[in-house]
């Protein structure tokens, strides 16, 4: 049986052992670290796939809860799977649908066997478990799926949390047994543990053992400080196999990616920038600006001055701080078409200084500029 | 000094007289027919440029009142004019504000002078002059645009609509006084006289003899039967010079786009197939399609069968339901493609028909595969 996810490892910055690498999924190859958009519903927020292309994105990530409450895996399943459902033809990942029965979802309650809920659009009671989401994934058809874990508060009980990891090293163990398409579809384990180096230690050479085409690193950026992520990374990565890609969920920050990858993540995710773009704020090589603020009204000036991304190349502030302010729906189109292009060109810019051992003095102009360093900087 | 705005008249369909032509303005030539997309705050709703470009738009719409109101003419004019303002280099036209004046805004008082109003966003009481309407196109820089005009209610009495057509004269009269750019801004007076045809009579011969360098059809489409709009227009083109273009104004369903060119009309322009869309409405070679509808939620064929736009090339009605129904962005983005697509893909069809003085036929092809042909047919 061939591996559906294969890591090359290409070179490693020499200060950092920051890793430039490349996946291979079914559908094609991609440099590492890559930010992946997020299509929650089978649809990257007001992006057509060709733009994602033209980006250079080579994986995007769905949402397992929410394609299962709409429209339902069957359909997925009956269209031929995402790929052909959603017209993207590169790589797709999808999670457990772990992390959204525990942050939408009401009147949990979790056994061994799964987690019942009631679903957050109509209340209807569901079960998954990790056979349950490993059915949905198979039925959705992503290249690199994720076995069903709980992904505890960062500050809950050392107890809590042990019981937690243990459990979850369970159910992923479940989800290989149940995996039905090994061969095109790599599932990967996911590490937890809050805060607590034993408990990811643990969970990290559990999951190990079980041999996964990757990892993933769950249960950050969940309201936790920059400095405890890195903490975390710091004692977590080190744990990872060298020829397997490590993923760190939800994590979108440009901040917070740099640093990640530094700490040897490969693969990040999250809604920011094109949630973010919905309220009028980018990113800009000069820092976090929120268009919709009277103060452009009157500024002919791209987004950000150093952008050649389509929204940049031409359209002015002025235009798309009106659009937005009209509830125009373009409006949030070129925002989000820039952060995500903002996001996807800082990780070639990262490649880049990989290759030249020169993270970390990017590392340290682009906090700089970006204001990073400031007193009380916004993460994003 | 040269016309801003030139009219070619190519070839009349034989049997009916239906122009085919060819519109040239300081931004580019079109043929005509042509349906125009509107794009009321110079925005064709979820539409890019080049998506416009690429579905063969020669010229768009865009509301002289909404820009007033936002982002302010000022603002425009300082970016240098809707063309660059929006990132479009083919043609603009806008409307003189009279339609969204009567229609939108509260507690108007119409005198010699013009219209005073409280406008619908926050009530603010504002004064629009024919003077006003021309100052304020002037500083968008359209390529056509209107003098304003009042547009009354299709049954007003007789005499209401007498004194009113007589003072829209004199105000477009005043509107060619006041007319900054007569060499780059074509503009065009508008007839008006709702179902009379003395009145209609009188305001086409007294807008004729002002010598406009184009003639709008307004007061039609607001509310009359097809066949009532068809009487006005069978009394209306004969009285307008064969050598500038003629718009019909606010019309974009498709029975009525066919009936308008076969009775001499070469510009259109309505939000139908933006509006429709949005709500999950398509228009199809085989009828109107709601594409929402639960029978959908399986069907992955196109929305248009016989349709090779980019929704109908990439996307199945399955998906496109999905996306709509879970409130996707992209979706009506992808309905609003098809349904602009369809439009000017169906003036293209006309304009072939009449260059082969065939257009009588090709309506009832498709009026009837269509359906405008059957019992209470919906319009759209
Ligand atoms: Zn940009
Ligand atoms: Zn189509």
């Amino acid at each position: 049986m061939t591996a559906a996810i294969t890591y090359r490892l290409i070179k490693q910055d020499k200060h950092t052992g920051a890793r430039l690498g490349e996946i291979t999924t079914p559908h094609g190859t991609f440099k590492t670290p890559m930010f992946m958009p997020v299509g929650t519903l089978a649809s990257v927020k007001t992006m057509a796939p060709e733009e994602l292309k033209d980006m250079g994105a080579g994986i995007i990530l769905s949402n397992t809860y929410h394609l299962w409450l709409r429209p339902g895996e069957e359909i997925v399943k009956e269209a031929g799977g995402l790929h052909k459902f959603m017209n993207w033809d590169r790589g797709v990942l999808t999670d457990s649908g772990g992390f959204q029965v525990f942050s939408l979802a009401d009147s949990r309650n979790i056994t061994e066997e799964g987690v019942t809920f009631k679903n957050h659009l109509n209340g209807a009671k569901m079960f998954l478990s990790p056979e349950k989401a490993l059915q949905i994934e198979n039925d959705l058809g992503a290249d690199i799926i994720m076995s069903l874990d709980e992904c505890p508060p960062f500050f809950e009980s050392y107890d809590y949390v042990k019981k937690s990891v243990a459990r979850t090293t369970r159910w992923a163990a479940r989800g290989l047994e149940a995996h039905a398409h090994p061969d095109t579809q790599g599932l990967f384990g996911i590490v937890q543990g809050a805060g607590f180096e034993d408990l990811r230690t643990q969970s990290a050479k559990d999951l190990v053992s079980l041999d996964f085409p990757g990892y993933s690193i769950g249960g950050l950026s969940v309201g936790e400080s920059k400095a405890e992520m890195n903490r975390v990374l710091d004692f977590t990565t080190p744990l990872l196999p060298e020829n397997k890609p490590r993923y760190l969920m939800g994590v979108g920050s440009p901040d917070a990616l740099i640093d990640g990858v530094i700490r040897g993540i490969d693969m990040f995710d999250c809604v920011l920038p094109t949630r973010i773009a919905r309220n009028g704020t980018v990113m800009t090589s000069q820092g976090r600006l929120v268009v919709k603020n009277a103060k452009y009204a009157k500024d002919f000036t791209p987004l950000d001055p150093n952008c050649d991304c389509y929204a940049c190349r031409n359209y002015t502030r002025a235009y798309i701080r009106h659009l937005i302010k009209a509830d125009e729906i373009f409006g949030i189109h070129l925002t989000s078409y820039h952060n995500l292009y903002f996001l996807l060109h800082l990780m070639q810019q990262v490649q880049q200084a990989i290759m030249d051992d020169d993270l970390l003095a990017f590392r340290q102009d682009f906090f700089e500029t970006y204001g990073f360093n400031k007193e009380k900087a916004r993460n994003f």
